[in-house]
């Protein structure tokens, strides 16, 4: 493949993580390294900014800034949730991508990366065939995330180890505060945490049980499992017998077995037809209450458990970073179509490396928690799920402390000059 | 004061904090090297337990155990929220405080310490006054403890510096997540804290803005300020427009203007009168959506907020050790009656030291944030109160980390051979 001389663009799109910005520098700082990429720039508020041709300078960033990135959460570039829906609006679609293709062109775009979870990479992959299509030689490469861990064919998401490590150590918090306030009377805390169909989370919340069933959480409910009002109650009687409390973790978009979701309100849907959640926690609340007459607390982490990277695990830090630099290497040795995924190559000691997988194998495909890996009474995980889970929330990421708070960075963004007419 | 030779009791009281345990510590540690105590005792459950005559043994203990409590959140002794109510229940009252003495003398105690906050304090004055009454030496002494911070004539309480560092790092979290995502559609992210009727946590939150107003939270709602929805909605309106986004920041307790709490569910009362709080995020979540049709998110962070002991703050755990032996070290020289309290004797350095302050100026007597700490328009805090709270939260606890987790101690709580009948 010869040598492609030209300028890159990176953007990030979706709900943020801990740790995506940490692929971000990775791009960034081995961009850095190959002469054949001149202009190293980052999109803001992903393809939504990219359209308005929102572009910034990289090369004009303080290397710090860019370095402090490995710890600083949420997007540093700006994000958006927009799709180039070429099924349910499929003018509006081509329109976008022939603005798109305008400013690469405006912008000499020869490498182009996009982080995100299935949306953003089924947008990379229409922008891959797109470039193929109008002969437009530009290297396009996904860049895994998400802390639904819901993508198929990578071991696990950069952002993933992050969330179950916060998670994890929340729950074991909660667990710790409640039992030392059990007495006779029981009580009962429901820590609802995200994954609208996917309990990749929720499950994650086992770690912190730490080998001991008796441990919270000692329930999980997963959105694989339909959930049955009678079938919980006897759950959590049984625990509270045992234990006195019971912390009870529940993904968000627990469903009962007709299909609705417990906390969904059907009225409103956003931008991808997907239904609000108002919350699965007060409706399990308001049920515990009235079944069992038992005190019942509620702890709805939302946004923050994606953004505490004040707790983020090294190990999703090292690979997100990891995962930046192959996407750039890859691009610079001539691939494009591909997603990068993390490789397990080994457990205890845990092992992984980088690979690829064509994006088309990745696009809108849902990695569900595999049905093995569920506990025979559906209220927690196996051993195998542990064992899978342990190592991705080994160590704890470095975050210096400015004032008695994280000392994250914020992106200058030197914008460059606008070359197009507005869209 | 004569040497008093004999046994010490210390036990916990009320909601559990991340630090709490640090005072246990120090009273523990500081009354090993005491030879007039002989006994190193400590009472489960707080009062409910020693009515019980559920008492253990200190001495049987590891000491990198009782080490291990100055950075294990919760009540590691186990703890209750149980009152010797003489006002409502005075049989009842009276009939505990006789089987407590009971206790006390069967077990030869003559140190006792109870870590709390108001009502724990009153329970410790009442203790005092009835030794002193009825002639058995026994030295009593209130540790300070309660994330609320409504303590009267301690500067601050052990507990309150690590959740403001906590929820400040979780607004500043929640605000670059939000604020990545913000696009012209604009969205609202409220974040509920907890607070029942002073706002310290809330007021505590504004250090996560590090100087600049528009950083999250651009809005904090206190209890002690009365919740006027129309003039809330204008100030959402004038944030978004200026930010398109914005973080409010909202105590449990807030009230309307004619008393009703926001969030309150007034058919269910605690043990001790209180209405039980349903939510007043929720609540401001419909009013945002419904007066503004803005997308609008909530965090609720309930108990989580006040075991978050992975990212306590270090002047606090110090702070609450300290408490602790000044306790033990006030009671040998033969003091009674009294509760430690913090002193601030410098800023910028911020120094500190101990105190002692007559339990009877403790009980019951709620400290609220001064009126020329909140900011003109009611939104927020002024520089005063920055001033005194940003050193609280300066540094951070050291956590040892044991498979990714935070590695928390649980006490092996031998327990003491029961000598009484079973009241």
């Amino acid at each position: 493949m010869s040598q492609l001389t030209g300028n890159l663009l990176v953007g990030q799109s979706g709900g943020p993580t801990a740790v995506i910005n940490a692929s971000v520098c990775g791009v960034v700082q081995e961009a850095f390294k190959h002469s054949c990429i001149q202009g190293i720039y980052g999109g803001m508020n992903g393809i939504l900014g990219m359209l308005n041709e929102e572009i910034f300078d990289f090369r004009k960033e303080d290397p710090a800034s860019i370095e402090g990135l490995k710890f600083t959460p949420a997007a540093g570039l700006g994000t958006c949730r927009y799709k180039l829906d070429f099924k349910k609006k499929a003018e509006k679609a081509a329109k976008d991508m022939d603005r798109l293709f305008e400013v690469f062109k405006a912008h000499n775009i020869r490498y182009f990366f996009y982080a995100g979870g299935n949306d953003s990479q089924d947008s990379s992959h229409k922008i891959h065939l797109e470039s193929v299509k109008r002969g437009w030689e530009m290297r396009v490469i996904g860049v895994p995330k998400t802390i639904d861990n819901d993508l198929p064919h990578t071991d696990h998401t950069p952002g993933y180890g992050s969330v179950i490590k916060y998670v994890s150590a929340t729950v074991m918090e909660v667990g710790f505060d409640v039992g030392s306030m059990a007495t006779d009377d029981g009580s009962c805390c429901i820590i609802e945490v995200m994954g609208r169909s996917a309990g990749w989370i929720a499950a994650g919340a086992a770690l912190a049980q730490r080998g001991n069933p008796d441990n919270p959480p000692q329930i999980i409910l997963l959105p694989e499992i339909p959930f049955e009002r009678e079938k919980f109650i006897e759950k959590v009687k049984s625990v509270v017998a045992r234990n006195k409390y019971c912390i009870v973790v529940c993904g968000e978009g627990i469903r009962y077995p007709d299909g609705r979701e417990v906390g969904a309100d059907y009225t409103k849907l956003d931008d991808f037809g997907h239904p609000a959640l108002a919350g699965a926690s007060t409706k399990l609340k308001e049920i515990i209450e009235k079944d069992m007459n038992l005190k019942t607390r509620t702890v709805l982490l939302g946004y923050a458990q994606r953004a505490a990277a004040h707790y983020g695990s090294a190990t999703d830090a090292e690979e997100s970073h990891a995962c930046g630099v192959a996407a750039t290497k890859a691009a610079v040795s001539g691939i494009s179509g591909q997603m990068v995924k993390i490789v397990r190559t080994g457990s205890k000691p845990y092992k992984w490396t980088t690979g690829l997988q064509p994006l088309e194998d990745i696009a809108n495909v849902e990695h569900f928690l595999p049905k093995d890996w569920i506990a025979a009474d559906g209220f927690g995980v196996t051993e195998r799920f542990i064992e899978y889970a342990a190592p991705l929330i080994e160590g704890q990421t470095k975050v210096p402390e400015v004032s008695g708070l994280p000392g994250y960075v914020t992106l200058a963004k030197h914008k460059l000059a606008k070359v197009l007419p507005p869209r």
